[in-house]
């Protein structure tokens, strides 16, 4: 079985194979330079490791794999312009860098180059493959359109809330690894299963990013604590400290939530108070082992060897259990 | 073999019956109203009659056809975006009538809603098809960016102007055309005669929309003549006309399309003055007609009845002969 780091520089090599700048440069150097920017791969790692519980053979599979690392860096080109972000992995957003035509343009080609890559995996299945690509990357457009509803609502519900970072952040991970499975040969039932892993795990995977984004350690988490709280974003830290607070305490989050003019470090800091005395960090942290724990249960119902499924089993500990 | 007006009623009957919208309604409602805004269908239409020159049943290819009639749309919805168009089709655009981030995310879940239906094509040759719409795709992608390049350069040559109006314009016709045949079990060779038909015709097809724009009857086009010229567009008779004219007309004209304050009525007349002097009208028409002979002769190398060519050759004599 091939390890994360095995299949992180496998993945890494292929991509930098690849010659994706030619004319007109406008269009291919912002796809380029998206996609060296780095990042974790972890799609087409999570693709090719469930293939790999399913045939020792992936080799060619890792273009395909490609596709699902493309189509994700597609989404964060066309969400950074939607929400205005100026930094991406340290360096200037597509639109920033160039300008927001360009972005939704070079963004258009990703998606489509995609598609590219991942018609480059030829079984027998191959139609099967891509249906379930594209009902998951249709989850995605709905997620980021929730996310975007929820930014203007005075209230989300903690199950709106998951349904959308479902959609969002879950989905993606969740068709990886049914596709690698199904691409590898294994059952819809099986493919289902890690599907379900998937959902799970990334709903985890989310939730630990909530909470993590407020409490993390700042010299291990890679980026300033307290952007969620200054961005005013609607987190499952927020959701359960609504619901939790009396009506003083929570007329006095919302306020200190809207408060635009306070000192950016007393707005966490209070921000962070109100949570600790509600106890909202535990409870994301109880809600994301729920959710881990379902994700076992999924993976427990595939029928291989816990040394096959080790790889998987690994990755997903150190999704949750991360500092970082 | 079917005519445009059955085929063209077959792509509407069918595009009604979808139900494009779900939850969330943000997402889904601009996709249903891009797609309700009416059009000519020509792409679907073209992909159609393009398999029954190899097949008399084609019932099964009108949603992968309908899949064509999403991807033109999605285009139309992103470039209205680029070009911060008001109105398309007598509405309002997406980005206007609901905002860009919902005209962005739309769009996006447009060029994987257009996979979705190409995909219920489940023929043996499924991944070659999907492949050539994915090297069609790229190529509108790179011909919208050529365009948005022309817009700040000075000079384009005739050359590099039916490049990008091949591209932006020609190809997903010249596709459409190919994926047709190709789905109606054609041989790859007459296929790509097919594509040669599209893409000349598309060509000859975007330089009499540059002539009508400019020369059209106002109670035929549809829309208010001159439109390119206040837009300040580089069209096929501006080349020109830069081209033939001597150093004193060509800063006239330079100096006309720069002036902002200049009433429009009176812009646009003096511009089509100084193409009537210089003879453009008749270049961009003989230029149009060697295309549509171009696209004839490719016509003539696959070996089928005039008859059975007969819906083919009717409709790109009225897409070449139309007034509006």
């Amino acid at each position: 079985m091939y390890t994360y780091q095995q299949l992180q520089e496998i993945v890494n090599a292929r991509l930098n194979q690849q010659e994706l700048i030619r004319a007109p440069e406008e269009l291919y150097e912002p796809i380029d330079y998206a996609l060296s920017s780095g990042g974790k791969r972890l799609r087409p790692v999570l693709l090719l490791m469930a293939a790999n519980l399913f045939d020792s053979d992936i080799e060619h599979l890792v273009e395909p794999a490609l596709g699902i690392e493309i189509f994700h860096n597609f989404t964060l080109l066309h969400d950074d312009i939607m929400d205005q972000a100026q930094i991406r992995r340290n360096k200037a957003t597509v639109h920033r860098k160039w300008n927001t035509n360009i972005a939704i343009l070079s963004g258009d080609a990703m998606s489509i180059k995609a598609y590219e890559y991942l018609l480059q995996y030829r079984g027998s299945n191959g139609a099967r493959v891509l249906e379930v690509f594209s009902q998951t990357a249709l989850k995605v457009c709905e997620g980021q359109q929730y996310d975007m509803n929820f930014e203007t609502r005075q209230q989300v519900s903690e199950q709106e809330y998951l349904r959308m970072i479902g959609l969002k952040t879950a989905a993606l991970i969740a068709g990886s690894l049914q596709m690698g499975a199904l691409m590898a040969g294994s059952s819809e039932e099986e493919a289902g299963h890690l599907y379900d892993f998937g959902w799970n795990l990334g709903v985890a995977f989310q939730l630990q990013d909530d909470f993590l984004d407020t409490f993390g350690d700042p010299k291990v988490f890679g980026k300033d604590i307290g952007g969620d709280i200054l961005a005013g974003k609607k987190t499952y830290l927020v959701i359960k400290a609504l619901e939790n607070a009396d009506e003083y305490k929570r007329s006095e989050l919302e306020d200190l939530m809207a408060n635009q003019g306070l000192d950016p470090g007393e707005k966490v800091r209070s921000v962070q108070q109100i949570f600790r005395e509600l106890g909202v960090g535990d409870l994301t942290h109880i809600k994301a082992e729920q959710y881990y724990q379902e994700a076992l249960r999924s993976m427990k119902k595939i029928e291989k060897d816990y040394q096959e499924k080790a790889p998987l089993l690994q990755l997903a500990e150190r999704m949750l259990k991360r500092e970082k």
